[in-house]
């Protein structure tokens, strides 16, 4: 993949942000994914939202002290929902795993990215942005997003599952939060938005963030499932590679105008994509992809896998 | 402890924070511990703490992307030093342990602390406290601290120990930094803060504020050495509240006027702590109260554990 968005930095190709954007706003789709569907048209995907959330919400009780749990609530069923969790899921299930092995590991990755989300969109003296959302001060969601990253390992490490790998799994976890995966892009998004973020960028910083950002939480997202699923290391690295083309895919359509060089671009991470997907079970392959169709039109990714 | 505490709430005791203090500052002190010892008189704390910072600076390296592993050495070793991980080395060697047994967790809790300490430290919009340290600004602290939080996960998932037990630190360390621990008493921390700090509070405030920081961390501490290092149930149940008790007291002396009471207070708390090592290798237990007198005469702690 780096190949590919490399390769266009010697054509020099120039993006701009999508108008009206904003770099830090989030690079998803706001929950819940509001499809009304009954339950016999009910999709794969929605299905597996509805299962993380149950998890999620039978996980943050609404109990005393009423001041710290219901701001975690808050924050963590308000973030934007991405599809990093429900592909962990779904990766555990194509290597003949069971939902129950990886619906923690899923969960911590929501928790993971709404708490990234928040920090993201934090008033701090030197970057005072408006807030979108007035529930709770500056103060308690700092604190609180920072207790849901504690608490997503927790999850985690309590999950149900053979003992190293789930060990696997919250390394996989903390290097895809850290310094060589979303940590980094967030802060070289947030160099750009301090410029701004109307003026034009170059490839080199939209691979940096895209591939950090959303591939990194996807491929580890894939990864994860696959590990916790029990699947073998090919299929866990076929997998970790789907999800970062997943990922940046899904970066590049919700921060560039759709242009010659962007529909390229993604076409071609979608062929490579698609590629890792080919040695393993057709049938459910094909059950995610109508589904994604039907049952989340929502997404950018719409675009990419109607066939 | 909570009884201790609680009995003084009948008495309607009125302590007011030590002259001059910042409610949000450190609860502790800072690095080094500066004790400039000839190797023969090394303590065994000081021993310990050389081993965690050896430790820390090999896992943290110096390499690209500087832009990032610069701040979190800087964030990681300029945080002011908590005896939490030294206690964490501690309780391991106490049970039978050995120190490599411990070092990832202890390393851990010290990146869980540093990360605390620099959100606390953020000038928020509704907080614009000034900075005690320029070095980096806001935005680059408030996420480099996310991936302390994360990468102290990542050390200790690593960590060469038995799974099992590895999941269980995991665990005590998600569960003393959220909810239940550090986050809800920094939250009731910076309560007071916003009345200024210099009015008098009450000692509900200080049991929740002194118990679930340094408290919950210290006793987190406890256990999680004592279960790394193999001890039984009944000795990881005794240095958590070791831990407990030592954190409290530290925060006690840290936040308050010596007075009647609180003098008062932490002999009692003292009595307690000490009550629980009684049944633990007794020529350990000096080795460890000796020389916290003779290495860390910084410490508060150092007027309440002299015989």
């Amino acid at each position: 993949m780096a190949g590919v968005l490399s390769s266009a930095v010697h054509g020099n190709p120039i993006a701009r942000i999508v108008s009206g954007s904003n770099p830090n706003r989030p690079l998803f789709f706001h929950r819940p994914l509001a499809v009304a569907v009954s339950t016999t048209h009910q999709s794969y995907w929605s299905s597996v939202n509805a299962d993380i959330d149950a998890h999620l919400n039978k996980s943050i009780p609404s109990k005393p002290p009423l001041v710290v749990f219901e701001p975690m609530r808050h924050l963590t069923f308000s973030a934007p929902q991405t599809t990093a969790p429900a592909l962990c899921i779904a990766a555990c299930e194509l290597v003949g795993g069971h939902r129950d092995q990886a619906i923690a590991a899923a969960s911590a990755l929501h928790l993971m990215h709404a708490s990234a989300f928040t920090h993201e969109n934090l008033p701090l003296t030197e970057r005072p942005k408006p807030t979108f959302d007035h529930t709770y001060g500056p103060n308690i969601r700092l604190l609180m997003a920072d207790g849901m990253i504690a608490f997503g390992f927790e999850l985690l490490a309590r999950a149900d599952n053979n003992s190293n790998r789930v060990l696997r799994a919250i390394i996989e976890i903390s290097r895809a939060m850290g310094t060589q995966g979303v940590m980094a892009g967030q802060y070289n998004e947030s160099q750009l938005g301090e410029s701004d973020g109307t003026e034009a960028f170059h490839v080199g910083w939209l691979h940096n963030v895209c591939s950090k950002k959303g591939g990194v939480l996807h491929a580890c997202a894939g990864a994860c499932g696959a590990t916790l699923g029990g699947g073998s290391e090919e299929e866990i690295e076929k997998l970790r590679r789907y999800g970062l083309y997943v990922g940046t895919i899904q970066g590049i359509l919700n921060r560039v105008e759709k242009n010659e060089w962007s529909i390229k671009e993604v076409k071609e991470l979608r062929v490579l994509g698609l590629r890792e997907l080919k040695d393993f079970n057709q049938e459910k392959i094909d059950q995610w992809r109508y589904n994604l169709i039907s049952a989340t039109s929502e997404y950018y990714i719409f675009n990419i896998f109607k066939q």
